[in-house]
């Protein structure tokens, strides 16, 4: 079986009756969501918290009652995927262009489990580009700036436009060379223009990971895997 | 004469033919915008790069030459208000709810002036509420982060709505209450969900105060005054 069919089915057996649940975006959690709407069609009664417009579709599709995050109290707990995820699962997110939402709802939530397929696992962070929201206004300005520090920025482009994401925003995907990845975080923060960047650093509380032939999750106060 | 006209008119008498400018938002600016369009009609040859959509419209009826940030390499010079200046020309902007553009286009300037009346003048800044620009997605967990932090944070309302950039984000007002305002501002920075707040740092060079009978300026490198 698929090892992101196995790891987001596995994750919706996490869930509990009455919870609010943060719902992630992206290719893994679609099975969650999937999974969590047979759950809630049995008899599960939650609430979940979009973090796209496309999640939102979907879930409603499913029939899992929902609510804006603006609505919400802390959620008990979110479940997404991840781009890649080091052995102390701090991660990259974004693929998807829903990384701001993502990590709102994330801080927004007690606990945050990532569901990914083997590959996703990493021994350092960097392989996969870092995407990196940004105002439009005056983006060109920051693109020479990350040119200028080796970055190799690209624009993220759908259709022939730059993509935009939910928030209204564009994507820039750059490479992550700092070894540093806190200190790194740290500066794209303070940059003008940036409104959000795709390290995800001590978020992850547990990952679920599917390899095809078996599910597993590792835990980030013991980082030990246990086989599901 | 009213210390802001007397400010604003004086700073346009400082931008030279061929200049690419920045022009600010609000009440002060605003002379500065007006005297340059009188300028222009009289033969000057500048560009303007305005950090509002309110500022597109005044410049475009005062005939100025106009163009987007992304189309603009470095700025020759940037002109703008500040609702409160220390003596290190250390700043708040944002009463008039522009700040995240003002801050792009400031930091792609050479050289920034602002134009204030006298009473902007302060010894501390903090006696203006602090403007932060904000995500509207879940913005309320981040109101209740500054409740908890005793920020007392005000979200801006404009006609019982609230009211919306034009970068499309809202706009809370926050009590600025740290000493130390660089770490202040790294703090908001890192805060996902905050796009840009009114701090602006070690961004003035040169300072144009009216007062009602004289106009003065103070420069940050020699943080002196000279009576024009």
């Amino acid at each position: 079986m698929d090892g992101k069919k196995m790891a987001g089915e596995k994750a919706a057996e996490l869930v509990e009756d009455g919870m609010i649940v943060g719902l992630g975006t992206g290719s893994t959690v679609y099975y969650t969501i999937k999974k969590l709407g047979e759950r809630v069609q049995s008899g599960l009664h939650i609430t979940g918290v979009p973090t796209s417009r496309a999640t939102e579709k979907l879930a409603r599709e499913c029939g899992i009652p929902i609510a804006d995050l603006n609505d919400t109290a802390q959620m008990d707990v979110t479940i997404d995927g991840a781009d890649e995820v080091d052995p102390s699962l701090n991660g990259i997110k974004g693929g998807g262009g829903a990384l701001l939402f993502e990590k709102l709802v994330a801080k927004a939530s007690k606990r945050n489990i990532w569901v990914v397929d083997s590959r996703k696992m990493v021994q350092q962070l960097g392989a996969f580009p870092l995407p990196v929201e940004v105002v439009p206004f005056g983006y060109k300005h920051l693109m020479k700036t990350f040119e200028r520090e080796g970055l190799n920025p690209v624009l993220r482009m759908k259709e022939g436009r730059p993509y935009v994401t939910d928030g209204g925003h564009y994507i820039v995907d750059i490479k992550l060379k700092s070894p540093d990845i806190g200190a790194f975080g740290a500066w794209l923060d303070g940059y003008t223009g940036v409104v959000e960047h795709g390290l995800f650093l001590g978020i992850c509380d547990l990952v679920v990971i599917g390899d095809g032939s078996k599910v597993y999750t590792k835990n980030r106060a013991e980082a030990k895997n246990i086989i599901l």
